[in-house]
C-alpha cells in the first residue's frame, strides 16, 4: 500500500478528553476515529490490526471443534425476560421500544439467544457436547468510558459457547479452552496469565479472566511470578508481599487488564430456557454449558497498553498492520527508483508492504513510522547502498542487500 | 465436515408465518434462523454463505481501489440533525435515549459518518480521489418483513463511498463501479440487469439499481432482452408489450429482486456537513460523492429466489457452502471405510466437502442433500464400484473413479 494514497492521517493533536494511552495513540496514529464515547470507527490501519486478532482467534476456534455462527444485535425483550436478565442488566443494556411498540433490546452478550438456537437444533445425547462461536458486536451503555478501546459501548467480540451432557465433560472442555486462550495469546505477542475471577479452587463453578501486565490497567492483580499463582487483589486473600500459597515465594502487586474470560454456566441458563436433551436412560435432562469471551477491540486496545513508547505504538510480529514499514529517504532519481523496485520485488515475495512515497520531510516519515508501530522499518536512503532493517521495538539496525534483509523478515514472520 | 457433527438439522415444518420462499427453504435446511420478524441469526451452513458473498465482493472492491473501514451502528443524534434526516429517517431508524440522556440512532445507512469521518482526514485536491468501503450491520425498523431475507431489520451491507473534485471525476468513477456491479453479480452467479432508478437520462443525477429476475419479486420491471434497456414498471413510460426505446423490440414486464443500488450523491452530504477541500487554485469546494450498497443478506436470499425447484435450494457454484455433498449410502463395512477414504482425498486435494456419514436412511440423506443444495453431490454405494457425482441444479450423472470426479469438479470450481 502506498502511504499517499492510505487513508487515515497521522496528527499531533487529538480532542483532549482521550485520557487513555490506547485510544490516544490509535486515534494520532490514524488506526481509528472516535465516533462518540465509548464507540469507535476503525481506519484502514485499524481493521487490518483487527482482522489479524480475528483471525487468529478463529483459527484457535476452529482447532478446538468450534463452529462459526453469527447471532443478532437486535433481540426481544421476552427471551431476556426469562433469564430475568432484561431487569438485571437494564443498567447497561440499550432498550427500547420499536415502531410497532415491541420491546428490544441491543445483545450485551448472547446466552439467552445461544441457548434458544441450540434448543431447536437439539435432541438428544448424541448431539453433544457442540461448541459454537461468533464474531460479532456488542453493545453495552457503559457508564464511564475512559478507557479508549478497553472498555467499549459497541465493540467486536468472541464469544463461544459449549454444551455438554455433564459437568465433567464441561470441566474437561474448560481446560482445552483455557489452554487456548493461552495459545491465543501468545500468538497475539501477549504475555497473559489466569485469574481466578471468583470462588477459588473449592468451588466447581469458578471461572478465570486472563490478565496481561501494562501500566495502566483497570484492575489489580496479585501475581506470584514463580508459579503463576495469581488472583484478582480485591479478593485476594494474599496481599503483594506475603507468601504465595502454593510456593511460598514473594507475590506482587500488578496493574493488569482483563483480556478475556472463560465461564461455567452450568444450567443457569439451560434450566430458565428449558433447553433438554435425552439421555442414555431415555430421559429428559438439562444441558450443562460454558461461555468464553475475548473482546478484540480490547486485545487491540491491550497491545497498544502493553508495547508503546514515547515515539509511538510497537505493534507485535504477527499483529502489525503491515509486515514492513518501506520508508523512501532518498533526494536522487536513481535511488527513488530503487525504493520503487523494492517495493515491488516485497509485493512479489507475499510480504505486506506499507510503502512511505510521500513528498514529505524524511524526518517526518521517520516520525510517523515509529508512531504508526509497524514491526520492521526498511530505510532506502541516498547516503548507503546497503538496505538498513530497523526493528521498530528496540530500533536494532540491520545492514545488508534486499536478500540479507527478506531472508531476516521472513524468518520473523515464519 | 462430518454432517453428523454439523449444527443445524433440517426440519419439514416450520412457523407459518414464514411465507417468502428463501426464509422458508433457508430455515428448513438449517442455514438460518429466525430472531423475530426480519431478524435472522447465520447458522454455520448459512455463514458459510454469507462469508463467499462477502469475499467475492470484497475482492472486487479492492479491484476499483477501494479501501476497507469498519463504521459504528451507534450514532449520535447531532450529526444527522445536520442533513436533516434524524427527522426524515425516523419512521425506519432505530432512535432512542441512553443511560445518560443522549440521543442514539442506529445507523440505517452511513453517510452522514463518512462525510465526518473524511473531513477529519481530507484537506487538499492530491487527497482526491478517494474511495472507502465498509461491510457492516444496518439497522432499518421496516414496517413489513414478508420477504425474509430480501428485507431484514438488522442486515449485513457493503457500502462504498466515493469522493471526488467534480463531478466528472465522479461520473467516470460511476462508470467503474457499474461495471463492477455487474461483474460481482456474474461472478456471484446471479444474471443482474441496470434500471435507471429515477429521473433518467436526461438528467445527471440519476442512480441505478441492480435487478435480478425471480418467481416473486418485490419489484416490477419492464426490461427489453434485446439490448437491455430497462426501466422500474411503475415509472417505465414504456409498457409491457410495447416497442423499446431503443431498439424497437417489443419489451416485456419481469418480477425482479433489487440486489444493489449505486447513487450519484453530488454535494447533498458535503454541503450540509461542510466537507471541503482546497482545489488548485487555493480555494475551498466541496467534495463531490457517490454511494454504491450491496445487501449481502439480500443476495443471498436473492439467489434462494432465483435458484430453487420443489425440492430445495440450488447454491451456484461460487455460492455453495460446500463444494461437494459427498453421500455415504453404503450399508456394508467395506464401502464404509471407502466414503471415509475418498472424504479424506477430497480433503487434500483442498475441497470444501460436507461429508453425510449420519446414521439414517438413504432416503433422508438424498432428500436432505436436494434441500441444502450443494452444487455437486458425490454418492458412494455398495450398488456400484464406480462413483456417481450428480450436480443438483439438473441431477445430471457421471460415473467414474475418483480420478475422473475430481477431475470434473475442479473444472467447475475453477
Amino acid at each position: 500500500m502506498k502511504q499517499s494514497k492510505l487513508f487515515g492521517k497521522t496528527r499531533k493533536d487529538i480532542s483532549q478528553d482521550e485520557k487513555s494511552i490506547n485510544a490516544e495513540l490509535l486515534t494520532k496514529a490514524g488506526f481509528v476515529e472516535k465516533q462518540m464515547a465509548g464507540v469507535y470507527d476503525y481506519l484502514p490501519l485499524g481493521l487490518r490490526v483487527l482482522r489479524k486478532i480475528e483471525n487468529i482467534i478463529r483459527e484457535e476456534m476452529e482447532a478446538i471443534g468450534g463452529q462459526e455462527i453469527l447471532m443478532t444485535a437486535l433481540q426481544a425483550k421476552e427471551l431476556w425476560h426469562q433469564t430475568g436478565r432484561w431487569q438485571e442488566l437494564e443498567p447497561i443494556m440499550y432498550q427500547f421500544q420499536d415502531h410497532h411498540g415491541s420491546q428490544i433490546g441491543l445483545a450485551t452478550t448472547h446466552e439467552e439467544v445461544i441457548t434458544d438456537i441450540v434448543k431447536k437444533h437439539l435432541s438428544s445425547y448424541k448431539d453433544l457436547p457442540l461448541y459454537l462461536y461468533q464474531i460479532q458486536n456488542k453493545f453495552r451503555d457503559e457508564k464511564r468510558v475512559k478507557s479508549g478501546l478497553l472498555r467499549g459501548r459497541e465493540f467486536l467480540m468472541k464469544d463461544l459457547y459449549s454444551f455438554h451432557i455433564d459437568q465433567k465433560d464441561l470441566d474437561e472442555y474448560y481446560q482445552v479452552v483455557y489452554q487456548a486462550y493461552l495459545k491465543i495469546f501468545k500468538r497475539l505477542g501477549l504475555e497473559a496469565f489466569a485469574v481466578e475471577a471468583s470462588g477459588g479452587a473449592m468451588s466447581k463453578q469458578f471461572s478465570h479472566e486472563f490478565m496481561v501486565k501494562t501500566e495502566a490497567g483497570e484492575d489489580e492483580t496479585v501475581l506470584c511470578e514463580k508459579c503463576g499463582w495469581a488472583q484478582n487483589a480485591e479478593i485476594a486473600k494474599v496481599k503483594s508481599g506475603e507468601q504465595c500459597p502454593q510456593c511460598q515465594t514473594i507475590v506482587k502487586k500488578f496493574k493488569t487488564v482483563e483480556a478475556g474470560n472463560i465461564f461455567r454456566l452450568g444450567d443457569k441458563y439451560s434450566r430458565p430456557l428449558k433447553l433438554q436433551f435425552t439421555n442414555q436412560k431415555g430421559k429428559l435432562q438439562e444441558v450443562v454449558m460454558g461461555s468464553y469471551g475475548i473482546g478484540l477491540g480490547r486485545v487491540m486496545g491491550t497491545i497498544v497498553e502493553a508495547s508503546h513508547d514515547q515515539d509511538g505504538i510497537i505493534w507485535t510480529e504477527t499483529t502489525s498492520p503491515y509486515q514492513v514499514h518501506l520508508l523512501n529517504l532518498a533526494k536522487n532519481d536513481k535511488t527513488q527508483g530503487k525504493a520503487e523496485q523494492i517495493y515491488k520485488e516485497l509485493h512479489q515475495q507475499g510480504l505486506e508492504v506499507l510503502y512511505d512515497d510521500r513528498d514529505i520531510s524524511f524526518a517526518r516519515k521517520l516520525k510517523d513510522a515509529d508512531l504508526i508501530g509497524v514491526y520492521w522499518q526498511l530505510i532506502v536512503s541516498d547516503k548507503q547502498t546497503e538496505l538498513e532493517l530497523v526493528k521498530r521495538k528496540d530500533h536494532q539496525k540491520i545492514l545488508g542487500d534486499l536478500n540479507k534483509v527478506l531472508s531476516t523478515i521472513k524468518k520473523s514472520v515464519r
